[in-house]
């Protein structure tokens, strides 16, 4: 670790990532004003990311709130193996794809299945009426 | 529950989301055609979402591992309370816009910044090399 950058964090405390570096700490540490800089846009569009995958994920539990009525209105289990197979491989195939870590697609299957699921049940228990879920399922 | 549904169901047995339903089935028990039809079309809609869900997500990973790697070089902490707070308030607010349950969008926020910052002590541990960790992340 660089000993200058280590002094600036002291002298900057904690509050680092809201603190603006002013310039005359920024002539004279540049490579800690541009690390702080970079982490900034990289927040930005991490924060950019973070709004499209909640809109996805409004509208992913909006259509698995849909096949939960239509699977307790036909009498069918919420609990499906063979999709949930097929979804584990595209996921995977689609992760490698994208330069993802398919672990990481495999929690996130895990997860919005799992969420579906309770929700399918809750459904289910109600004899199909999508009004036992609250207003956001 | 509606008995005929469920003898269709029966006789299809469990395989039923794969069988496509013949002419005659269909015009015999035209609901649960329509209800599997239904479902067979929300299916791809979850599927054309979990697609671009994890195209973010690699697209995510690939910022918060920059973020780590500018991080370790400049020796600060993986960890980022201020910076939490701010996602929590923000991703929870984003998620009532959207209809979506905030349980659901916290659920996903502690997903994904649990990794990143998993990600980021394995980079930091490493004294800032990024060639820790595997080839997606």
């Amino acid at each position: 670790m660089n000993g200058s950058i280590l002094d600036i964090m002291r002298e900057t405390s904690s509050d680092w990532q809201k603190t603006t570096i002013d310039s005359a700490q920024a002539a004279a540490h540049p490579e800690t004003a541009q690390a702080v800089a970079r982490i900034k846009a990289l927040r930005q569009t991490i924060d950019n990311i973070d709004s499209a995958a909640i809109a996805l994920l409004a509208e992913r539990f909006k259509a698995t709130s849909q096949v939960g009525v239509l699977k307790a209105n036909a009498g069918f289990a919420p609990e499906d193996t063979k999709r949930e197979d097929y979804q584990i491989e595209r996921l995977h195939r689609i992760a490698i794809d994208a330069g993802l870590d398919p672990e990481i697609a495999e929690m996130y299957r895990e997860f919005v299945v799992t969420e579906a699921k309770k929700r399918h049940k809750r459904i289910a228990d109600a004899g199909g009426d999508p009004g036992v879920l609250d207003v956001f399922a």
